[in-house]
């Protein structure tokens, strides 16, 4: 294959969710293809590259010449809530459901004994003050339903010792349209324990 | 969301198999990779899309400043194979299996009232020059083995109308370690119309 080709078919592989196959497909899509569709995206990424970064603020990915994001800067998502995510990824997620209005403050991983991320590495510096800031009441946990998502609930709770702050967590239980036989136990066990009155 | 985040994740989308889903994923990890990744992929794009061009001879995608690809320039591959596919990934395909070792010929599509594509939409003009050139003596068809693979065969051969020249097609039948019960009736259909004396 022409080295040229190869070196583009190994920067596409290299991306999330892309293999190899999928690589060669793109990369012979984009040079066959004659609208610009390359020239489009090399300007986008350049764009993109260069003017956007993470509010030092929640840590959301934004392009505002201002300090801060298009949700810090929103005043009518500042109504007490704060939702605490992961990455931006599930801010996306929430903001597309349409469950949520408030504020969200982007972790940026979760602590993990096993892939060694501390607290040090977590964006948790400026949360104490945006709860007195941004005069917050309630902290949401949207976070993985796993044992490191729990984890690092439980450390943020406790490094806050905060008891004018109401914490709440997502539900857990079966999804939506969830048959029960494919259910794994432990959901099941969640569900089990949540059950509600009717 | 960001408009220019926006931006990029919808030309990611428009490439061959990356969804939605997937261009978020892709975006998110590029903008947050901090080992200059997105320059790395500015790089090879403007590389390739500035110095890659089809090679006039057999199609083949190149960056040879010579008139001529890689494959047509190789001498120990004018062993007189010609080998008809009908685009650059079928190429590779082959070139990775390296059960071939002469020289190809992208036709670019394939005939299709469907899909309206005419004999004047494939690569068809310099076969004949290039079978009395590069004194071809064996055409070996790789095309897919579909009603359009079969007809743009014909076409050809019924165009070339060179009786010097031998034709051959790949066998068809049931693939290595598949399943009967798994195969589809057309394909055990041609496998029994082929099968060979032990």
């Amino acid at each position: 294959m022409n080295p040229k080709i190869e070196k583009l078919i190994k920067q596409f592989a290299k991306l999330p969710r892309v293999g190899n196959r999928a690589a060669r497909r793109i990369v012979l899509g984009l040079l066959q293809d004659k609208t610009g569709r390359i020239n489009n995206l090399v300007d986008a990424l350049i764009d993109a590259n260069e003017n956007v970064y993470p509010c030092p603020n929640c840590g959301v990915l934004t392009d505002r010449s201002l300090s801060q994001c298009e949700y810090c800067c929103d005043m009518s998502r500042g109504n007490g809530m704060l939702c605490v995510v992961r990455d931006l990824a599930d801010v996306w997620t929430l903001e597309k459901s349409g469950v949520f209005n408030g504020r969200y403050h982007i972790l940026g991983g979760l602590l993990s004994g096993m892939s060694g991320i501390t607290p040090d590495d977590l964006n948790l510096n400026n949360l104490a003050t945006r709860i007195s800031n941004e005069k917050v009441t309630e902290i949401i946990f949207a976070l993985p339903n796993t044992v490191e998502g729990k984890t690092t609930q439980q450390y943020i709770i406790s490094i806050l010792n905060n008891t004018d702050v109401h914490y709440t967590e997502l539900a857990s239980g079966v999804p939506l349209g969830g048959d029960l036989d494919y259910i794994d136990d432990g959901t099941l066990s969640l569900a089990f324990g949540g059950r509600r009155a009717l």
